[in-house]
């Protein structure tokens, strides 16, 4: 373990980006925000994917060159083709997009068809609450988790993204359809510990805290069992349906990495034209106090809302550099050579 | 146990509504609500519900002469005054003007803030669909779970709804975000059996599936734990931010019975103007297929869609007459007298 300043970290990954071909400004923005969602504390979706995106531009899998394109435009709602571009650009142009309607409209919705590996999530409601706006988004992926009462895995975990602005820090949820990551199980297993609760089922359909054997069986568990299976399964319908674009079904067929071919949707609403800003800084304000000053449980001291301890670690890692694991920073420095 | 045909159900019904004083329109529009949902097999907001909605009337926490009015119109969005008026005229209106501004825009979206209980949220998510529109609804509601981490109930179990229109049968999830309703731990108290799954803490913290210590502690479970809490807080932000409305917080101020004074939204998208509704059909098809052809879990026969259940049990009952407990029969019998 190590720390590395934010500044050197991106400068870092940007040559990294640059390595592989990708423009100036595409790598810079694209390390900008790997870089942040280090900062944040989410790896798995920062440093740690660094080298598997190299991986999928020098495999082709990710068109380096496209630009997301207009095929639909309703109003405040727009439908674009990310034409398998850079996930994070298409997203961050897809957000900004929403943004400009909802100026315009109150409420702005764009639908992204055919884009590749958007990294984290939250990254898209952040973007939208530090400008403030609140927004939803959520995306499809390939298949990775069964479906309540089956054994393959037929359904993407789908991470949904909701955010509200907040002058004092931003409200922001960013959860994924399964109770645990893969990454989580891998990490668990190896410190040689248990999950806090149950994360999937064994080869022979025994719900398990072990990690190990849930990630021989592939039984991942959705988050509420039948109900996380539920929402992924209409999570996916409803990004396919208003993008025009690839359901889980499809996406596992296209064959080329996580997410590529995916379908997002990334809604902007504009508090300003709602209850106007006071109104919305104030609510979500006494939304924050209320969860805070409930009790605490035994041997908590403390109740967060989402988004609160992103900050936090934002805020630490920010001043002091960004903890990095030794074997994953020397890949990527290696990259950047 | 006996069975009661539908149109005898919804006339009883009615005539108890009547008794309570709602014109013939509202108290036949609400009467055939409840049944629906009884004839869905979701008897918690149908049937027994029915005796509780005249006690809010006569309580007056019900308005029901109010009318939804506009009080802001922004395109594709409009924000509706609920006026404590009846829970379900108001959310059925909000639904059908939400599809008329979808047929206009492409997206129509409605946020009625200051409204009553809707009863069941799936309602609104099978009529958008039976029209063939695509939907997203959800409401915030008083306290009845703790936040993660917390001991004392500060989050609404908020109930969200989504919809996909498919001609063999729609995808329809209606998920409250807790992992079970406290009508559930009742029953399964009174039938001396234990949960399924852990479904909250006793009252020294102890994560448990006996149904009775955690009725008494009202630490009920949020669905995935910390994921189910995170989700309920921006559900209720984003109600209460869309309709400039009030948050669970005010909510358990009003104390005029359950969720008087709710927040509620409506999001409803015309799949003809997104893909067509072809691509719609077919890829709703394809996505129901992809989930029923998966190998299913040890013991089970079938894997299912949400929404398919309730279809399936719709259609036993229109044909056999609803299943009805006696005595919650004999209560609604006694209002229509």
């Amino acid at each position: 373990m190590q720390r590395i300043q934010f500044d050197v970290m991106k400068e870092t990954v940007k040559k990294a980006f640059i390595n592989a071909g990708l423009d100036q400004k595409k790598a810079d923005t694209c390390a900008q925000i790997h870089t942040e969602s280090s900062c944040d504390g989410i790896y798995s979706h920062g440093l740690n994917r660094v080298a598997r995106f190299v991986d999928y531009v020098n495999k082709g899998w990710v068109d380096i060159h496209a630009e997301p394109e207009c095929v639909k435009a309703l109003g405040a709602l727009e439908i674009y083709d990310g034409q398998q571009g850079v996930g994070i650009t298409n997203a961050l142009f897809a957000v900004e997009r929403a943004t400009a309607l909802a100026r315009e409209n109150g409420v702005g919705i764009v639908a992204l068809k055919n884009t590749t590996h958007w990294m984290r999530g939250g990254t898209y409601g952040w973007k939208a609450a530090e400008q403030g706006y609140a927004a939803i988004c959520w995306t499809n992926t390939e298949s990775c988790m069964p479906a309540w009462d089956a054994k393959n895995p037929r359904l993407g975990n789908n991470p949904f993204v909701m955010a509200v602005p907040r002058k004092a820090g931003a409200l922001v949820l960013d959860m994924a359809m399964s109770q645990y990551a893969y990454g989580k199980l891998q990490v668990t297993r190896l410190k040689g510990e248990k999950l806090p609760f149950p994360g999937g089922f064994d080869k022979d359909g025994n719900l398990t805290d072990e990690p190990g054997p849930i990630e021989e069986s592939m039984r991942i568990l959705p988050t509420g069992y039948w109900k996380g299976s539920g929402m992924a399964i209409l999570l996916d319908a409803m990004a396919a349906l208003l993008s025009a674009g690839h359901p889980t079904n499809e996406i596992d067929k296209i064959q080329k990495g996580s997410c590529t071919g995916a379908s997002q949707i990334f809604m902007v609403f504009d508090p300003a034209q709602l209850g106007g800003s006071e109104f919305s800084d104030r609510l979500a304000d006494s939304i924050a106090d209320y969860v805070k000053t409930s009790q605490p449980a035994e041997g908590k001291s403390a109740v967060y809302f989402p988004g609160e301890m992103e900050v936090k670690m934002r805020e630490q890692q920010r001043d002091q550099g960004i903890v990095v694991d030794d074997g994953v920073w020397a890949e990527i420095v290696a990259l950047a050579k």
